[in-house]
């Protein structure tokens, strides 16, 4: 599939590419997952339907494809080595300022409810978004294993991906403002950690 | 308001209302709420739409109505006191079967985009249900306090909500699978209760 993929896509310009992502995500955050057209999205590009299924093939790749470019940082979670796990998830947070945050919290609550009922959605969020983010924060959380900072069979080990996005999507909900660094800060430092049995100063 | 609203549903039976209730939640879980009409409630419960304006001014207090109805229990979170934190909290548990944890599941699911973009709804959310919710919580914690098992000023304090409705949230779209009373109780022994420095057996 990949290989297929990057063949596909090597007939547009990375920066038309940059553009058809940028006006997908805003028509995501608009009207939702299952409101966005293929047709709405050529309309505002101003290229053909034929052309967008050509690259993508549909709308749940298209739509995931356009989050992962996104991403921020590039630096991989893992290539983060403070010498500490709170040291690293504090680095972490500065890979998406507080603008950028916002934004993302905006497309989760717009993919929220779609994942549900779209298993190919869901597929791809899972292999292109999920998964990998999954596994970069094994090696940051076996890194403290190594150090000695976190017992292996501690058993918040198992949902440290459970409270980040917990975290970060309850903020929204229960305190009526978009998740910060700072409040991601102070959530680390006053849940994870703790939860995981590394003390904080 | 309460006056108006009491007198407002004094014409209806409490089974009616009952019946129109669980016909909105399964439309809602269906469609989602933007979706969602009181022409399609009408329908399905072929009732007129101007007695359902009559009995609750608009869709916002509907839903939210309808989800305080089927709320669990009916026993309030703060009369449930079995002498430790981690037996309050096992035992909250008690009060939703694993049926009715998906549902509540797929009722989050279907509102979580439209909190956004609907002031009147997510003030009949907060008003109605997190408010009182976390009033309830509150109290737990304070006799947790009393009792000397939890320190007043730690620094989770604050985010016992945002952990829960957090971890809640979070099982779906990690696991694919819906949160259950298993999941949750050891959830609360891995995460919430060691971020409140509540040693669990």
């Amino acid at each position: 599939m990949t290989e297929v993929a990057t063949a596909r896509r090597s007939r547009i310009t990375p920066e038309r590419e940059a553009e058809l992502y940028g006006a997908t995500l805003d028509l995501l955050r608009e009207v939702g997952y299952e409101a966005l057209t293929m047709d709405a999205v050529a309309a505002r590009t101003k290229s053909s339907k034929a052309t967008l299924y050509r690259q993508w093939g549909g709308k749940a790749e298209l739509v995931v494809r356009a989050m992962r470019h996104f991403k921020p940082g590039g630096t991989a979670i893992a290539d983060v080595d403070t010498g500490s796990l709170r040291g690293d998830f504090h680095d972490l947070l500065l890979r998406e300022n507080d603008c950028a945050m916002e934004q993302t919290s905006a497309l989760m609550r717009a993919l929220g409810m779609a994942v549900h009922g779209n298993p190919d959605l869901l597929k791809a969020l899972r292999e292109l978004l999920i998964e990998p983010e999954m596994a970069e924060f094994r090696k940051v959380l076996e890194r403290a294993v190594d150090r000695g900072e976190v017992s292996a069979d501690n058993p918040a080990m198992g949902y440290v991906l459970h409270m980040m996005i917990g975290g970060f999507i309850a903020r929204s909900l229960i305190d009526e403002r978009p998740p910060t660094q700072a409040y991601l800060r102070d959530y680390i430092d006053a849940v994870v950690l703790p939860a995981l049995g590394v003390s904080v100063p």
